[in-house]
């Protein structure tokens, strides 16, 4: 084993933690806090709630909610001079991946100053950044856990990711509550989202003993989770989606991801697509390329997926991805490329700009912008 | 589940690791360090090398080396005051558990004022620690990861349990090649410490997914990489010792212990003897005493030991127990308290003390001080 990191915040989990979110602002020495959140959770009533409790921990606060799906560098820009106006002095989101990626952008902006681009890659944050604590609403995009921020730059359309211990946030403060308001298509999309975290950090170049414990927990919670998560809103069952979600994080933010999301990248600057829509079609794709560079870690994937193991390490690997594709299926999400974006002819252009993704450099196998196209013209 | 906890230090792990002290304690503004560690480490070497990469970093650096195997009150004291005369900034500790608790101790003092005593029990540490840096050079103790310290009041004879978040190091370099110049005794005693820690955190009553998952790998590392530890000295088996100890430390440190550790806390104040030695003995006893109040993860814990499971869940607890004492028996340990110290007449009042201790709030079976002088009583 080479040399690694392992890295987390502080986790307070549980139903109801959001409660304490107050006192948690009051002790990272909050006078004015910068809450980033946005329209879809206004409506859940969260947000509310939230600067409820604000209030009553006599914090003041100044609210910003323009945040795209994808959050965008002119976003950020944004929200940093509003920070800044208004000084702030802690920031909070609450939010599925977005606000929380948004809360990263303007810390570092405000504390680094420039414009976001000038972060893009790993470990070009040099001064701290303010507290920031973050309340995850969906089980699925890490951000909450890790080291990693993306911000799509609007002019270049490519989805930037940041890397930087410095964007772990100081709290998260994770209430599976927060499910109970999600519709059947984010508990799916989330789910799938840390899936994918989990299995691509599993059979990462920088995987270890650390991060492989934490991956394999969230594939089985997930496996075994999301149905009754779905079919009853069984509490039990959305806090083992939680959990999962944790869990991948931690794996992830520590051993990186693989060619599934550098190609998700480049394919959301440019379509806008979400993640939670592309794991689906790609990843077993990615993981049928990647099978000769980790056939038992592929096989230890296919024994959790089928239950059992097969004859060999190739055959239980081979059918677990097969049975995963089943897996995504029975949950209705899309198999194809086609039926998510409408236009083939920008993918090489894609999977050239994918292989500029830091994530790309920890995929089990080396692989060329030929190689990533001829992956996405399978699944097309 | 309710409302839980989970934090760690930021891990840096790998063979050769201790190469990047420098850096780390630049980055965390060090200009004058202070080194602690005992006469032990000097003599194999590791703290010259310590005291050489400082060096090379152009850090200054005063060194402290007066740490019984339990650290005293007066030795904190000392400490402290080398800390302050020489405006120090920055904590480096290399070693067991015992100059590890030391560094917190110094860092605490400093940084709060009056005595070590004023801190006993759980969230008294109020004001920032200065910076530290750990260094284990066992696989065992976990205090490079958890928030907790242990010192020994000598004129009450009695150790001292510290909780808080502060006590947490920033940065732990966890170098499984600091295990080659360990002997036998200390490769043993360190594990059974590390196992005891996994084993009683696994059971907690405020135990949750994160940790048990930590708790689980580490029994099963434990299990199966202390004879060939041992035996042949393989890199990979004493690796897989250093991971099984984070591991546990993370369960530990965010699920904290119980009965077993409320006794030994007692009869270590009473008899200076070390945790290694009294967990053999208490361990499976204090296991027979909670097995009514957790019997699932007793079973558990059980199949991990047989490597199968018996027809019912508190069969299989009880011959885990069993299998456990042997293991325990094939290292050489102690397996009867008038093996290691020698004068029964002190139990009830060791016993009594126990109930004061912490660790004794998260057993999984309320416990009196007669049922402690009972469990004790067992294994005379």
């Amino acid at each position: 084993m080479d040399i690694c990191k392992f890295s987390l915040p502080e986790i307070i989990f549980g139903r109801g933690s959001m409660q304490y979110v107050g006192s948690y602002a009051l002790q990272l020495g909050a006078k004015k806090v910068f809450v980033v959140s946005d329209h879809g959770l206004e409506s859940t009533g969260w947000v509310g709630k939230l600067l409820n409790i604000l209030d009553k921990s006599s914090l003041k606060w100044v609210y910003y909610a323009n945040v795209s799906p994808n959050p965008r560098d002119h976003e950020v820009h944004e929200g940093a001079e509003l920070y800044q106006r208004e000084d702030a002095d802690v920031v909070i989101a609450l939010g599925g991946g977005s606000p929380l990626d948004m809360g990263k952008g303007v810390a570092t902006v405000v504390s680094n100053g420039g414009i976001i681009q000038d972060y893009e890659g790993a470990n070009l944050i040099t001064n701290p950044l303010p507290p920031m604590i973050f309340l995850p609403s969906t089980a699925g995009s890490g951000s909450d856990i890790s080291q990693f921020a993306i911000i799509t730059d609007v002019q270049r359309q490519v989805k930037m990711s940041l890397i930087s211990r410095s964007l772990t946030p100081n709290v998260s403060i994770i209430d599976p509550d927060m499910l109970n308001t999600a519709d059947d298509a984010l508990i799916v999309s989330s789910a799938v989202d840390a899936l994918s975290h989990a299995i691509e950090s599993y059979v990462s170049r920088i995987a270890h003993a650390l991060t492989e414990t934490q991956a394999i927990k969230a594939i089985q919670l997930i496996l075994d989770n999301l149905a009754p998560a779905l079919q009853t809103r069984d509490p039990l069952a959305l806090e083992n989606l939680s959990i999962a979600a944790i869990a991948a994080g931690m794996s992830f933010s520590n051993a990186c991801l693989g060619a599934d999301h550098a190609i998700a990248h480049s394919l959301g600057g440019f379509f806008d697509t979400s993640h939670g829509m592309v794991h689906p079609v790609l990843l077993p794709a990615v993981m049928r390329y990647n099978l000769p560079a980790c056939e038992e870690k592929m096989a230890l994937i296919g024994e959790l997926i089928l239950g059992q193991r097969l004859r060999s390490a190739r055959q239980t690997a081979e059918a677990g991805i097969t049975r995963l594709e089943e897996f995504f299926y029975e949950f209705g999400t899309a198999s194809r490329f086609r039926e998510i974006v409408d236009d083939q002819a920008a993918f090489p252009q894609i999977c050239e700009m994918a292989t500029r993704d830091a994530c790309l450099l920890t995929n089990p196998r080396a692989a060329t912008a030929e190689d990533l196209l001829r992956i996405c013209q399978e699944v097309w």
